[in-house]
């Protein structure tokens, strides 16, 4: 017997400095910059749905990947980690192409803050894009989902930065002169980002010395890698 | 603008020890003898979608808590950790009765069997009722999932025994004569499932010595509570 589908709607959205799939750290926790808040959506925007929350360090979302819905399903994929060639289960994998496109993410909880009848939960650490439906939030709990001695797969260990940044001149200037409070921590956000080689996996093998381009915000930041090195060109507004 | 709603269609289903929802641990990982099996269904049960999973110790499951579908939702839930009379926010609780009944657990991987063109990924620690239907699954990735100082919350730290447990003679000789094939580590699993306390909230309040009964498989199983030890007073067959 084939269990009925199940329809969900989304309690929330995501507001992130991340409005383009390039520079979203692949997983989170990497990027403690890297801030951003969830507004619930009516009906959902009730205080009392958030009480006690404060007393938790860190929340689970549980989001559409809005932007990866495809018709077919594949059984495998092949994670960037691996260098975009070896395919793995998707079971195998948090990949977004997956057969119910949904994402589980760690996420920092800093405040909850009541606005003007919005309820907005500020987190830091995602990895998440702006407008991302949210269709769940739990707490973590630390005696559940810490599990001391699990082990881990094909991935390696630990996300260790993988490029030097440095910073043009020209890009030095713009991001001195931005509103810190439009875009805190600009500059170590990008630094950081830039750091992952947010380079999809085919860029890599056949592109390796081309600019290269993401935004955070409404900035657009371009980059050239030579060397290990990786130069943050240019910082210009408007997408 | 309001996210459109979205379609999910199970991907697998559990089939574990837990035939009832008294009995159910609270939190999965507590009882390392509650064994089940997850089976994929058609079209997703490929064994392509499961290379590769071996080689995590650990899984997430997201599941749809589909006893638990109610046509209204509710901003605060009564928590049975805190003994069923404080309210917290829903977003702040794992409960079962949440806006999108969605739940999330991480258990033990043991094997992933091909059985017949069948794919059973076999499972302990769990706290998932029988025919759960299963929306995803996903790695435990150490790095990123076990966070060393997170802090949670107002559940007690650590879930210890509640209650000491015995056996009555009867029940004893009816464990004895079980096929443990069919029902591996009984008696085992039956003494910790009981030392829990697996009796709901509003139990402990008002019928404290009255006996109290669940499942597990299809066995029937009652005790009795005095003084903080539980009896195990009675095992039968039937539902």
């Amino acid at each position: 017997m084939t269990p009925s589908p199940i329809a969900l709607s989304p309690i929330g959205t995501v507001h992130s400095c991340f409005t383009d799939k390039f520079g979203v750290p692949r997983q989170p926790g990497i990027i403690a910059e890297a801030r951003g808040h969830i507004e619930l959506i009516p009906p959902y925007n009730r205080r009392e749905a958030v009480n006690e929350l404060e007393s938790f360090s860190h929340l689970w979302v549980i989001f559409h990947f809005n932007r990866s819905d495809r018709d077919e399903w594949k059984p495998t994929v092949r994670p960037p980690r691996l260098g975009g060639n070896k395919r793995v289960g998707v079971f195998a994998s948090r990949s977004n192409f997956r057969p119910n496109p949904m994402g589980l993410s760690v996420v920092r909880l800093e405040e909850v803050e009541e606005k003007e009848g919005r309820i907005l939960i500020h987190i830091s650490g995602l990895d998440l894009l702006d407008r991302t439906p949210v269709l769940d939030i739990k707490p973590y709990i630390p005696y559940v989902d810490a599990i001391p001695g699990a082990t881990g797969g094909f991935a390696p260990e630990s996300p260790a930065p993988r490029l030097c940044v440095t910073f043009s001149s020209q890009s030095e200037e713009t991001l001195a002169k931005l509103c810190p409070k439009r875009y805190p921590n600009a500059q170590q956000l990008i630094e950081k980002v830039v750091a992952q080689d947010p380079r999809p996996a085919y860029y890599n093998q056949e592109k390796r010395d081309k600019p290269f381009g993401f935004c955070l915000w409404d900035l657009n930041i371009r980059c050239l890698v030579q060397n290990g090195i990786a130069t943050v060109v240019e910082v210009s507004h408007g997408q």
